[in-house]
Formats: C-alpha cells, structure tokens, sequence
C-alpha cells in the first residue's frame, strides 16, 4: 500500500545518509521560514486565528513574536498563519506552492514539547518535505490547476509526516497518520487574495501534526487511504489525473531538495520587480557603486509584468511594493529592499522620491507576448562619471538552482524579518543556531532566546484568550 | 453570491415560522444526539481524539458524559467524535448521512461558552441542519458517490452555520464563515471503517465552530468560494456535477426536517435486522405477548440481509449485534434491544440463549434478488396456546416519515443510552429541558444537572491532557 511504502521510506531517512547539499537548503529554509514567521506574526490575520482559537499562555509551544507559549496544536495554527500571511515564504516547484511554511511551525511546536534536539528535527524536516513534495510530484500540475491549495492540501501530509518522524512513530502509526491526513486535507484555491489563504497553511500545520498525535494515540485509519477507489488520488485528483508509483519511485532519489531545490524569495515585494532588483543589485556590486554615484537608472521588464508594476508615484505601502521605480530607488539608496520600505511613511520619504526621478521604466523591446520566459529585466545605469552599465537578469535570483542568491542574502532577509521584533544581538544568536541545527541538543533553547530578545515586553501568559 | 443568499436566508430563519412539524423533530434530534453522543462518550475513539488534543478541564464547554469542561472548540472535536462513535445517530437521506451529529456538538459548546437560551439554539439547530442539508440537494448523490463522506464535508457548512447563527453574525461575516467552511471541509469514505470514520465528524464540528469565530473576528474570505472556478462546487464535485440553484430555491421550501424529514436509528445492533425486530414488537404490543407466551418465533428477511444475520450462536457482542436470532430473542425477553446487550457476557445470558433456541431465521422465499426493495421483514409467532400471528415490514421504522416511530421510542432509547452513565432523575431532566428547549433560559443549566447526575465521579479539572 502506498501510505505504507512512503512511510518505510519516511522512516528510513538518516540524517547521516541526506546530501550536504540538501541539509544547507534545509537549514536555510527553516531559518527563512522562522524569518518570515516573525515578520508575519503582527499581521491581523495571525491574531484572528489566535483570537478565534482562545489561545491561551499555557502551553509549551513558541509563538513565534510574542512572549507566550501556547498549546502545540494552536501554536501551529498561530505560527503557521503567520508564516504564509506575507507570502515571503519559500517556494516548491513540484508542489506548485509552499514547502516549509506547513511543516515547520508543525515540527517546531511539537518538537518543543517533547525537548528534541536540533538533529531530530532537521532529519524531520527533511522527511516531511520529501513526502510532501513526492506526493505532489504524484498529483501535479493537475491538482494545482483543478483549484486546490497545493501548499494546504499537500501540506498536511508534509507537516504529518514531519511530526511523524520526530515522534518516531514505527510504520503502522506513521501509516495511519497520513491516512487520517487523508481525510483533513483541504483548501481551495477560490479563497485566494483573502486572509484564508495564509490561514490554510495554519490549518493545515495543525492538522498534520493533530495526525501524527491521533496516530500516536492508537487512532485507526485505512492504510490505503491513498489508492483506495474512494481515497485521496481518485478523490481529490480523479481517475487518469495521477501517476501513483513517483510519490514511492522518486523518493530521496535524488532528495527535493537538491533537485529541482527550493526557491527563496529574496525581496520583500511583487515578484515581477524581482529581476530588475536583482540587475540592478548586480551593477552597483560589481562597481562599487552608491546612489550618488548613479545619474540614471534604465529598467526594460516584459509588458505583461510591467502592466502592473509600472506606478511612477506610489502612494502607500502596499502600492509601494508593486512600484519598480520605487524598489529601485530603495535599492540604489539602501544597498537591498526591506520590509521597513513598505510602511506607509516610508513612499513618502523625500530622499527616495528625489532619487525615483533619475528611473524610467519601460517595456522591453525584444518582449515575445506568447512567451512564458517573461521574468527576465535588463537594467543600464548611467554613472554621475558618464559610464553606462547594464545588466541582464534571465529569472528572479533564488528561484532555482541555475539562479543562486548570492552569498549573505538569506542572512540578510533574516535579520531584516527578525529586526524589528527581536534584538539585534538575539537575532544573530538565532541565526547561528538554525545554520548550525544539528548541534542544538535542546531546541527550547531556541524559543528561550527569541522571547528574552523581544523588543517589546509583555506577560508570558497572555496569547490572544 | 451563492453562499450571501444562503446566509440570508439562514439569518431569517426565525423560530415563530418554522412549522412545529419541524421543532418536533428537532428538539427530538437534538435529544437523540445528547443520547447516542452519551453513549458513545466511553469509546476508544472519542479517548483517543481528546487525548491528542490535551484537552484540559479548563474551558466552558460540557464534555458529555465526562465532568471536566473544555474549551469549545475542543468540546466540539470530543463531543463530535462520540455523537458517531457507535453510528447510532440520525440520518438525512438529503444528505446521505447524519444531519445532527455534526451540528448539535458545535452548536452546544459555543452556546454554552455565550450562555445561550434554549430558544437560540434550537433556531440555530434548525438554521445549521437547513443549510447543510439543501447544499447536499445541490451536490448529490455524486457528492456521495464519489467518495466524500457527506457527514464530514457537508457537516462543516451545517456546524460553521449554525454557529453563525447561535452568534447572529451579520451577512457579510455569516457568508465569510461558510466561505472559509469551503476550504475546511474534507472527510473521505476510504477511512470508513476505521476510528476516523467518527473521528471526521468531530473534526468537522470543530472546523465549523472555528469557521464561524473566525468570521466573527474578522477573518476575510472570498464570498463567491462556493460557486468560484476553483470553488467548492467545481473542486469538490466538478464541472455538471451539481445543481447551485437548488441550495437557494429549496431552502425552507418546505424545511428538510419536514420534507424528507430525519430519520432515527432505534436499535443499537445491525439496520439488517432492525425490520424483523420491528415486526416482532408490533407484534408483541398488538397482542400483548410476554416471551413466556411465545412458542416459537420465524423470521424471513431478503438473502442479501440474512447472509450477514445469519448468527445463531454469537461469541461477542459485537458477534450479536449482527445475529438477527439474538436481537429477537432480546427484544421477545426484553421489549426493546438497549446498548446493555451487547456486552461480551451478555451474548452468553443462559435465558437468552434458551429463548434462540425458539427462533428460526430464513430467507423469505418472494425475495426480488435485484431489487433495491430489499429492507422489509416476515415475522410470525406461533403462542404457547397455538395461535399464529403475523406481521409485515417493509422499512425499518424510523427511517421515514411513511414508517413513523411508535410514540415513546426515542424517550426509551435517550434513557437507554444515558442511563450507563447519568443518574435516573437527572436522565428525566435532561429530557424534560430538551423536548422543551424553547424555555430553558439557559442552556447552562442542562450542562450543569448532565455533571451532577454523573455516576462515576471524577474530578472536573481532569479531561485527557
């Protein structure tokens, strides 16, 4: 049976056996995704899942931010919420959606409460991945275009299957807790644009995890709940919209995380200023450039992605965002583009307003509309000396392996996420304990730096009750 | 918008319309479910999901049957698991399911949190079951067929509106709720069979209540999620799979708790044997029969029933609730079948199993193999003073409105489920508030007599954390 074979090969997963390449993507993606769930955890629709659920200060699970410690299953609503609700959090080409946002705020609450050690939880966060991400190599890209929420519904089983293997449940309950999985996945795609969509990867965090503890607890389920003529791939996908044998075939050879790799997204803002960002980034790097080195700037984008993002006056935070001359403007003066440019005051800002003056945005003249490779800018800076200096980005960097981030850049956004709700000195702490997470030997210790680091102090037993 | 008329017209539901047609089966429903949820509170199942929570006796929501309270939406996981531990509960042929199993738990424990009147409940019951019920007129049977397990997916919307509902949500945060039910809904028939079967409706009782304090907190969602592209009716069912204009036009037109109406489950063993069982107590009652009376007792039922009834010597009790000999021979010695008898040691009752030894079961001989007509039953008794009499079933009663209870049967089958666990007198009370649940001022207080009629005490902080 399927469920069974996944969670032989699950189970199988030894820390020692994963690829370096595939545990630096991991220890990145987790210290991303804790970046992100940070910036996240102020947003209105993260207190609303915490104030529907009456999370109260009583558990031993991290929130993410705040100073409580909450029950593991709302922890993983709380922070899973959080995690999606900027849609910052990294990418999966074979899920079509988001691979760590279900499964690490899942992991982490329940690996807080049982006191694992940084080891267990990477080779956790691996086998959850993997099962997520071969599943949907399974099920895609039709699942994804039938409308369902590929980061939610897949998700589930990822965040199952990580909880799983750190509660080191032996095959016949790792089996039932995706295949009670089976039976919670959810989430559709019609609620896009809305708070809901961040609040899936929540539920569906929650629900991976409630999985494995119902799983632990002796709760039955099918074990073909996967194949089963009225299971998740006839169910969810439908007869002839799936090639069951990849999710067994393709697992951990090689590891989705080495191949196709995970995506990071690096700037704060719409997608399609992505790559006249990075061109630009690449210029001023290369020599050595400030803003008052730089008389002009030149951006050429595909129309389809200029369309939107051709705002020559934003005037808010979010317009900001969509705003190339403005994110270009942010990245001459300020070396990147930060979560703290999308303030509403910060658009306003007279600096950055004079400077947007020296941009012209414009569509590129070798754009072919039917194209799908539409993600590419060429940027040419004029000097204040006269020189001209261009660049050609073909894809947003961080999107594959073709296209790495340069080195720093994870850090970088990090501590931009982390700053302005941990200290500075607790930030770098943090970073170096995910970077370096198999030697932790408690990861409490963890959770306990992030709230003696918050900047803003509040009673430990507060949560949103 | 789909689920905005819905929502309207769920909020106009008022108690002084509803036909009493209607609030006779309602409170009736609700009373049932206290009983079978009663009943099923001490299985393994109902342990396991509370267990896996942590539940702890810290909240304002009764757990049936137990003495802690929990936290609603806990109360409604727990509670929802048990009310179809022992699938006991009603069904709604609208949905091809159970109507009440996933309502009543979501709707009990947020009315208790808010101190509601038994009046709001009771038109928040009628709402909820409304809503449910004429969404599955849009989307079965192929809902069903396909593989959702209609209680779960279709209970979701039942529970998130009458929780909307009990909260008097406005239109735009009662259309949010069902919105965000859209994409909580889940539940498939695979796990049937499993601990998950039940599991799925307590699940879908929580995911409703949260759907609905979500909403009222501010949650967004997309209003158009029902009839969206990548919405509920398209992804869940498919393209020609559903009629949308029916959840609309059919609503209160007449109410589904009048037309099909509700149906209730009488015996606690086998629906193969429930129609031999209902002959032989018309029987009984007609001619007033003790089993001292009776010489000998036939049974005829259609082969497809029989294979599986065949049981003249049962080993468990599980064993008897399949065996058509024993049930008859308990309902001849007993009056009724009661949950009591089938317990192990009670299968093996030596008065029992020399009363079987009068009964003989058969296939009746004007059986129609492809017939769908194959529920009814033969009965004949032949009396110790040589008299022969007959009756005729052709539906188990209970099932619809054409084969209606004998009046008193469900009072007899509350007691019977309540009594393994709550004192006589509060058993009587808690009956006497629920057939008048209009005048209970607050529904606390049914909680509060359900914990002190409590037969085995424990301590009210103790719950499964």
């Amino acid at each position: 049976m399927l469920l069974e074979q996944l969670s032989q090969r699950a189970i199988a997963v030894r820390l020692d056996d994963v690829p370096e390449d595939a545990l630096t993507t991991a220890r990145f993606a987790i210290l991303d995704t804790i970046g992100v769930t940070l910036a996240g955890a102020s947003e209105p629709c993260t207190a609303i899942a915490g104030r529907a659920l009456g999370a109260t200060g009583r558990g031993a699970a991290s929130l993410f931010g705040r100073a409580a410690r909450v029950a593991p299953l709302d922890a993983a609503t709380i922070n899973g919420t959080a995690s999606h609700a900027l849609d910052f959090d990294d990418c999966s080409n074979s899920m079509g959606g988001h691979p760590s946002a279900p499964v690490v705020p899942a992991l982490w609450a329940i690996a807080e409460q049982d006191g694992a050690g940084g080891a267990v939880v990477l080779e956790a966060y691996v086998a959850g991945v993997e099962v997520e991400t071969k599943i949907a190599r399974a099920v895609n890209f039709h699942h994804y275009e039938k409308g369902w929420h590929p980061t939610a519904t897949l998700g589930t089983f990822g965040a199952a299957a990580a909880c799983a293997k750190l509660m080191q449940l032996e095959a016949p309950a790792f089996t039932n807790a995706l295949a009670i999985a089976c039976s919670m996945a959810s989430g559709l795609k019609a609620n896009f644009g809305t708070m809901t969509k961040p609040f899936h990867v929540g539920q569906c965090a929650r629900n991976g995890l409630y999985s494995a503890l119902l799983a632990r607890e002796g709760m039955s389920a099918n074990p073909a709940a996967m194949e089963d003529p009225q299971g998740f791939l006839m169910v969810f996908n439908g007869e002839g919209k799936f090639d069951a044998a990849r999710m067994i075939d393709e697992f951990a050879a090689p590891y989705d995380l080495v191949e196709p790799g995970i995506a990071f997204k690096r700037h704060p803002c719409c997608a399609s200023t992505h790559p006249a960002i990075d061109a630009l980034l690449r210029i001023t790097a290369e020599h050595d450039l400030k803003a008052s080195d730089i008389a002009a700037i030149r951006s050429w984008t595909h129309p389809r992605r200029l369309r939107h993002t051709n705002r020559p006056n934003p005037q808010s935070g979010l317009d900001g965002k969509f705003s190339v001359q403005y994110v270009l403007a942010r990245a001459a003066l300020d070396g990147s583009v930060r979560l703290d440019h999308f303030d509403d005051a910060a658009v306003h800002d007279r600096q950055v307003r004079a400077f947007m003056a020296r941009i012209v945005a414009e569509p590129h003249p070798e754009s072919v509309m039917e194209s799908t490779e539409h993600f590419f800018a060429e940027v040419e800076v004029t000097t204040t000396s006269g020189e001209t200096l261009r660049a050609y980005v073909d894809r947003p960097l961080g999107r594959d392996r073709a296209h790495p981030l340069p080195p720093g850049a994870l850090e970088t956004k990090f501590r931009d996420c982390a700053a302005p709700v941990i200290a500075e000195d607790a930030v770098h702490a943090i970073e170096a304990a995910i970077l370096s997470l198999e030697d932790q030997v408690d990861i409490r210790a963890i959770g306990d730096v992030m709230r003696d680091g918050l900047r803003h102090a509040e009673p430990r037993r507060a949560a949103f009750g």
